[in-house]
This record gives C-alpha cells, structure tokens and sequence, in this order.
C-alpha cells in the first residue's frame, strides 16, 4: 500500500528506533528526563526562544497555548478552516471558554488587514479580541504557506492592539524548507509556537510548543491539569531530537513529488481546479459526472490510498514513508487511470 | 429628544407604572411570587408551551437555553451577525464552553439548506453539532422577519439530525404583527423562545423563556447559578404581564413610521441603500464622501438621536416612546436636512 | 402568619414603593440610568472604594466576584457551610472553573492560622489559591459576626500570599449594627464586598458589588455575560438607595426579637443546643425523640413559619416584616407549646 | 541512588524495551495501532468490560472520566486527600466545571454512609451529586486499601441515588495483590476505572480507561479535545501490555519491602506513628524536634532518596527498580541512622 492519505501515517526508521531504545530517561514531572530536557533546550535555541514544552500532540499544544493566551469570554481571530477551529473538537470553547472568529482567507491565509477589521471594540457586549492563531503551512489551504511580510503586517497590528501572536505550525518546517526561511525568523514575530514532530518529521507522537520562560511556565500548569504530563517520555523525546537534527531538509524531496502528482494529475480529463502546491499536500477537484471517492476507488485497485475531503475533493499528502519508487509508481497509474 | 436609538431606551406608561405599584409579590426563590407565576403561566399558554421562566434580561434568557440545549465542546449554528454571538459577551464559550458556528445569512436570516450543509459529521475531530438559533425579527438584519415556512424547512433539518432548536425572539412580537403570525406557531416548532419584554413591549426590565416542563426545570436551575434568581420579582413581572395584554398591537404603528421614515430618507442624495423595512428598525447607507456621523450629528442638532452602527451606516428604531407628532417632526427635518 | 423562614420574604413598606415609583430611570446598558448610577456611587462612598455595581442578586454579586478574581482552575478557600460554596448552584466551579477549598470553621467564622495552612505551594500538581471569601454574618453558622481583629490578620495573610479577599456580606449590615462597625472598615480590607439589598434591608431585589475601578470594569463585563446587565432597572435601584438611607438602624430591632425567642426557648425541655444569638438568624435544636419538622408543624398551627434545616434544627429569622406585637405573639406561643 | 520517591520514577527493564522496539504500530488516531487496539482489548477483558481506551497519563484518564459523568456545577463525592482533588492541578473544576465535595476518610478510605450523608437533594441551591470517586490503593492514606465488602455498599448508594461510581484505580494492581482480589470483581462495581502503567507496573508512560463501550466512546471525544490522542502510540502501548502479563505477580515483593522497611522504623526512637503498610507506600512520622527533612538529609548523605510530604511526615515508595539488595542496604542504614 502507497499510503498518501496523511504525513500523520509515517513511521520511525531504524535510525530513529536507535534513537528512541538508547535514550536517557527519567520522570519528567520531576524535570528529571535529560532527553526531554535535551528537546526542549534544543528546539527553544533553534528558535530563539527562552524555553519549550514537549507535549503528546499537536492539538495539545495548540490548546495550552490558546488557553495562555486568553481568558473565558475572549474572541480569537483565526481562518475559517483553522485546524484549531474545526479539528480540534471545539477545544478553543471546551478549554479556553473563548470564541473564535472565523475569518475567510485565501486558501488558508489572512491577512494583516482582515485582521484589524476583525478586532473588537472595547465594549461588554463584545467578546475581548486577545489572539491572533495563524496557520503555516495551512493544512485545509492546501499545504499553502504565508508570505512573511504579510505574517510581519499581522505581526504589528497585534502589537499595535495588545493581542497575543500564536502559531500553528504543525507543518511549519514544510514552510521553513519551501521558503527558505529560518526558525528564528519565526521565534521573532510570533508570542508561541506549537511545532508537530510526528508529521514530516516522522515520529510517532510528539508536538513541542515554543514561548518564552512565563509562558511555558504556565503552559507547564495547563499541560498538567490536561492529563499531559508524562513520566519516562524521553524515549519519544529522543525521536524528536533526531526528527530535528535528520528529517527536515529531506522535506524538499515530498515537495517536488508532490508537484509530480499534480503535473500529471493536471492532464486528466476529469481532474478540475487543483490548488496551487507550495509543500507536501496536494488538494485538486474531480469534475462532474465523476466523484471524489470514484477517483480514490480507483487508485485503492492500484494499492493507493488517499483521502476524499469531500464529494468533489480529493486530498494527497507526501511524506517520509512515500519513497521516490513509489511516486513513479503512482504517476504511472494516474497517466492510465480512468473512471 | 426624539429616541430613535433602540427600543431598550422606552419607559414604562402610566398604566404601566399602576400594574407595577399594585402587584401581589412573594419569595419567587421559593416560587411564591403569585405574578411572577402568573406571567409565566401566561407566556406558555400564548406560546402553546408547558412552562415559561421569567428571567432579568434578553441575554440571559438566551444564554441559558443555549446551556440548557448544549454540552460543552458541542457547536451551535447561528448567522454571523447573531445577537447571541456577536452580542452577548462570548457568552456561548464562556456559559457553555460551546463554539459558534456562524453563517452568512440573507439580512440575518439562514435557509434550512445553509443549516444541513454545516452539520458536522461525527467525528472526534469536530465539534458536536447539537444546537441550531435563529433569531426573528433579525436585529442586524434590519429588523428582517423569517418566511415561516423556512422555519418550518430548519425544523425538519434540526428533527432529522437529532439537534435543538432555540429561538432568540427578543422582537418576536414585531414579527408576528408585521407578519400577521401567532405565538402558537412558533411554540410549535421551536424547542425553546426567549422574548424580551423590555424592547417594543416597553416594560423596564425582564425577557421570558418558554419551552417543556423538563427544559424549563433545567433552565430554572441554570438561572440560579447565573445568579437570575430574583425574590420579590413580581413588581416587573406585573410589567410583563401589562405588555403582553396591551402594547402588542400597538407594534404595527412603529412599524408604519420606520417605513415613513424610509421613504422620506430614500429622497436624499446622501443616501445610498436602505434595508427593506419590515418592521421597526431601519438600517441605512450613507453615501461617500459623507459619513454615518456627520448624519447623526446634523440630526442631533435638531434634538434626534440615533446611532451610526458603523462609519457608513446608521441605525434607526421606532418604538413606544416616539410618537406619531415625534415622526412628523422627524420627517421634515429629514426633507430639509443637508451635510 | 407571621413569616419566619427567611428575611428574603420581606415585601417592600409604602414610603419604599414611593421611592420606587417616583424613580427617575434611563438605560442602564447605556449607563443611562440615573437612579441606579446614584446607588453605586453611595455603595462605593459608604465603603470607602472607588465604585460599585447593582446586580439582580447576592448569588450574582458573588459570583461575579469570584470570577473576576480567579483564574480557571484555582482554588478558593472557604468555610464548609458557606453561602459561596454550598447555597451557589456549584457556581464557582460553573462560573470560574475553580475549586472550593472548604475549611471547617467556628460557627462559619475561619482565621487567619487556618486560611495560612490552606494556602496551595507553588506546584504544578497543586490548584493555585488565589481568593479567600469570607461571609459575616454567617447564614449557616447562625447569623454569627467576625472579630474584626481576625478579619485583619487574615488581610495580611492573604497581602503576604499575594490571594484577593471577598466578602460575601449578604448580611453585612447586621453585623456592622451588632458590632457597631462601619462600611468603611471593611472598605479598607477587603478587595471586593457584595451586600444584598433584599435580605433585612426589604428590597424586593438586588444587590451591590462594591471594589476597585479596575475590579468594577471587569465585572461590568462579567455581569454581561452571565446576563444580568438590565435596563431601566432604576426602579429596583430606588428601593436601595431608600433601605440603605432608612432600614439599617432598625436591625438592631430585629436582633434584640432574635434574642428574645431563643429566651423564650431556652426554657423549653425539648429545646437542645441554641447557637450564640448574634443578629438576626436563630438556630437551635430540637431534642430526641423530637424532631425539627415536629416543632415547625406546631408551630404551623399558630399561623407561625419557620424551617427545619435539618432533621434535627430549626432556623428563625427575624425581620422588617415581623413587628414587635408579632413577636410577643410568638413569645405567648413558645411559652405554652408542648410537642 | 536508591530511589524511594516515588514508584513513577521506575525505567524500563530489558524485556520491556524489547517489547517497545518489536511493537506494530499505525496511526491510533485512525483506530489503526494494532497494539493500541490489542492493549485496549486485553485490559477491558482483564476487567470484564466491554472497552477501554490508552491515554498518556493517569491524570487524564482521571480528568476524561470525571467529565464524561458530569455535567458542569455537579458535584463529586471523593476524599479529602484525593488525589483527584488534590494532586491534578484543579482539574475536577478546570475541566468539567463541576465541584468536589471533599469528606475526611480513614486514611483515605470513605464509607458508604458518609457518601449517603454527602448526597445533595435536588434543590437550585445545591450543586446535583452526580459522581463518586473512590481512590485504592489511596496514596495519602499511605497505600491504604479498601475492604471490598465496603465498596460494594458504595456501590449500593450510587445505585439507589442514580450516581456514577468512578475508581482512580492508579495503583488498584497493589490493591489487588495485597488483598487477593481479581480485576472483574472491580469491572462489575465500577462504572469506569483509571489504572496506571507507569506506576508499580514499570512502564515509562500510560494508563488506561476501562468502562462500556458507551462511555468509552464519549471518553476517546474528550482524550481528543484534551489533546491525548496520539499516532504511533504503540510502541508505549507495548510496555502496557507487557506490564500486564509479566508485572503484576510481582508487586508482593514490593509490599514485603515496604514491610520490612517499616519494621525497621519502628524501633527508631525518632520514628513517631507509622501508618498501616498494607501495599508500596510507607508514610510515617518523625517526632519532634527532629524534621521529616532532617531524616531524609540523613538517607541522602547514604545515597538514599525519599520525599518529606509535610514537615513532619515521611513518604518511602517501593517498586520494581529497588531491589531486595538496595532493601537490605536501607535496613542497615536506618538501623544505624541517628538525627
């Protein structure tokens, strides 16, 4: 099976194995894990940053930070089809007692001014606007990423209006390697960080959120009170610190497949509007008559998963465990397929 | 002063005051307040309902029927410009850590269609759809009224997905004079009502929920930790009770200036376009280069309020308290006014 | 019947229902309401704090406070029996998110020594404190009254812990006449008081909050969200001003009729324990194998209400609406009962 | 170092790392980890439950169940010292807005009756019981243990008065051990258990949730809002199910340890009361003038480590990492130790 249903589906190497079996624990609610210590220091310093916080997921780091950042009753702005907003089973009300306020962007990404227009005036009718959750790359923007004199914009009016700047950055090393842009480019403009280590990067679980030292000293409180406070967690630590030191600059190569998949997919009849591939997700329209699950049904005859995001969507996603093989593979069952 | 701010703004009659000063009052904490029973056996009667609950304000009847119908992380589908959205504090996160889920509407209303389509799946991921609010007359909307066979539409949507459906009618009462439509109807198929007696009704205080016996033994209870529990509360009950029997006819007169006042501002130059008037708000565009402001000042300099809702548009409302030599007056400061 | 169960049941006197009647009102929303706005500036002035703001409750005013000195997940700590934790609906953890942290005092009264021990170390396992409440008087505890010295060590504890102090002062004004304390001690130690206006002082309802400007500001916006800002709520607002001007030296009456039943009972052979007489709220106990209902059905027989709190205890509260001819009425009947 | 901190401080041995290195994993979040699946199958088994669910800690396994029994402003019965009240950051009122109604037990243990006295009636005053929680082994009862026949009238209760009964089963497998009781004799009284892998069982992260398939189902939604769903969670899955089949048997040597230490004690003159040694956990007291850090300074200069829980109380934790040898090494220490 050619699995491009999701990067979330990757498993370790044997490097990483390594990694994980020879890695020095302890109780981490102790603070006595070197390994998570190790991470932690070591992803912080990358992004130039005070201090991190290793945590069993993205979702988890997302919520801690948006439960830092705001009280009950705030507003966060955010996109419409933020991963915080719609895959996170409303966490930002069941966590935070905050409300989002969904703004459409383009393919994923606000801007600056959508931004401003969104803040709340200062009135007990409306909910306080306290943050700002960008998301890059964008995930339901199909893998899009932000230009970053545009973040920079979004950068000043929360400055300018006293609201907290936080990331999504599930994704966010496939933006780094697409834009030639750096960690601590991002540890600048932006209050916190969450970062997955099990997409890309290939671990098995893990998120590592990134924020200065009062930050992630509460964030330390909201893990623990959310149950994700681990013991011995140095052994998944330990697929971290090699994820970041091994797996990022081989990104480049999941980009330029999927870029393959959708040249080849752009010469078949029934494959409609394919949104512009900027990283490792690839989201493009079946056209009527057909559907998007006939064209997924199709390629699981050929042993290729992939996912229909809706009836006329289908969405590709490359990754770790998708070798260059396996791509000429697909691309020669793309250019015969027909539904 | 000539009010046309809100219909908040009017105060009680006389005859009005008579019924507040000769009210049998009692403990309504312990359920003895024999007014207080009495508007809420009355409202459910009106309503076809079982039950009713007298509450201090329009939000917070709102608010705890959204608690009442939700679990927290669950989704509430309501239109963009809700008053329980926009409106009331954040109140769906902070009450019922519930998020919205809001839809861009025709005027403030949605179509049973819009509904379906944002219907989550189930699915850890996504929130819990379970809540569905419409709000009539739509107060953003321009004081907009439902085609109540949409309503009938949505109700079929929320039965067939197995969701609730809560109506914000704090001017119910002008939908249905404007409408020519009965309470019956919509304790038909709403699952709860929330009317504000303190708007067009007139009274100084106070809002009314309706729905089963079940719902409103759970509301009752909510009420309390909100701190709505009120004693000797028969004194504005009695004001409700007034309303209810005398100032709803009378709602077609507001209704009439709103229009008068319409057609008088659609003879001006400055101003672009005007939302179709079905009953006593009356929202408008002032056109470039001149602004929401520079109108409401001209009028306040002939001792006429009313409030520019944004930097084009402004808000008028016609209510008890401005008469119809109050609207004359209006109209010709309209027919001679300039910027 | 003369009405023992609770002062909550006192109906507003005649000269009050004037003041009601000829108040002046606006919308309170809109900060409009002249009447309620002279309320919160005497409650402020008489306390000695910067403002103040009228709620439809006690419960409300408290929580509201709670609120606005908490963060989800805290802990406050107070008595076992207090109104806060055990009369609130659960509020505190359904308005705050935070945990009560429940002390057995003396009579409902805790010091100083106990609220130091109670305080949680810095520790992630641990809820932060971050709030002591006091009641005084005491509901449950028998309408008993602090020692104001213990009032000040418990200030400087909560100074040297860096933790906000409440008082939950229902019933504040019996116990500043019992005491003959003033508002404004009390201004000068506590961060926030809630009074309710409807108890001894015979409001049909309400209640002031009174605190910092800052203090004032947030729980403008708490009131909002929890629904209870209202609008022309100066008529309710008319029947404060009047208690706190006219009905505050006369509870010294309603204390001296407390002291003369529990007199009266003390003689009685099934009469137990009678706790210490303070102000306005007697408790005692009926001896096996009598039973508190068993009295209170005696009782009943002579047109006289009062509660069994438990199986084994009554409560009578002296009040506004009980005279002196009602009390030695009862007197008579005590005298003579035999069960 | 011997380390008598805790037992969450034990590592993997060998056999367990081998286990972790071989183990089949997928992405659980798409329900395909078969040895998540194989974990959650064996433990509802072992338990005769119908599922379970793997979460990254027993707090959160703890938190997911008391939220999916309660609705915000409930109110759940547990011990004072419970370590869901106490030891999880706030986490009853954090994420389920309900409240803890704590009771003093016997050295941790609450009886049926005071549950029954504890229950609330269905007053809007008082927060609805709507959970129990029952702690065995109890940690600050100092691995106390309930009789079972005692639970079962526990059990009784919460039938009769419609409660769930929920066990923070973290270190149950001491319990059982040490008492000769079996899992299914607990699946059958409980509504839902939390047990810890990472405690006495040596794993270095995990516990697991077991109830019915219903609960389960609303648990995996909540683990996913909290942020505790995980990916290749399989490799930390394996531990749990070795732990399972091969750590459990053990646990008496554990409790022989804790046995022998005790004795030791006892005929310290310094040694003041010694609570019962019925499993792991040994906590005693030191008399004056000496400290509880004045003795575990002294253990320390032997390379020997436990935690003083309060000034004047020891806490000594056996587990799989102290070995018989590392026991008799202690032995000679205290018999020699003077303060």
């Amino acid at each position: 099976m050619i699995d491009f249903r999701s990067d979330t589906f990757t498993k370790p190497t044997p490097a990483m194995i390594d990694a994980m079996m020879s890695a020095q624990v302890g109780d981490d609610v102790f603070g006595e894990d070197v390994t998570v210590n190790e991470l932690q220091e070591y992803a912080a310093t990358l992004f130039g940053k005070e201090a991190a916080l290793y945590c069993p997921s993205g979702t988890m780091s997302n919520q801690i930070a948006i439960k830092c950042h705001t009280q009950p009753g705030d507003e966060v702005i955010c996109e419409k089809n933020a991963h915080v907003y719609i895959y996170e089973g409303g966490g930002i009300a069941f966590n935070s007692s905050s409300q989002a306020r969904p703004i459409e962007g383009n393919n994923g990404r606000i801007t600056a001014e959508q931004v401003a227009e969104a803040i709340n005036p200062d009135d007990v009718h409306k909910a306080r606007t306290s943050l700002v959750c960008l998301e890059n790359t964008s995930n339901r923007g199909g893998g899009s990423c932000y230009d970053f004199e545009e973040i920079k914009k979004v950068r000043k009016v929360c400055t300018d209006h006293n609201l907290q700047l936080h990331l999504d950055g599930a994704r966010l090393f496939n933006a780094l390697v697409a834009k030639k842009e750096t960690p601590a480019q991002y540890g600048e403009v932006f209050d916190s960080i969450s970062v997955c280590l099990n997409k890309g990067l290939g671990c098995p679980i893990g998120s590592i959120l990134i924020g200065s030292k009062t930050f992630i000293n509460k964030a330390r409180r909201v893990r623990k009170v959310l149950g994700g406070g681990m013991r011995q967690a140095g052994y998944m630590a330990a697929t971290g610190l090699y994820a970041l030191k091994n797996n990022v600059s081989r990104l480049e190569l999941d980009h330029t497949h999927a870029k393959q998949i959708a040249n080849a997919l752009s010469s078949k009849s029934f494959v409609g509007n394919i949104m512009p591939v900027e990283t490792n997700i690839l989201i493009f329209e079946i056209k009527k008559p057909f559907t998007a699950k006939a064209f997924t049904d199709a390629l699981k005859q050929h042993q290729i998963a992939c996912i229909p995001i809706s009836e006329t969507h289908v969405r590709i996603v490359t990754h770790l465990d998708v070798s260059e093989a396996m791509v000429r593979q697909t691309l020669d069952v793309i250019n015969t397929i027909t539904l």
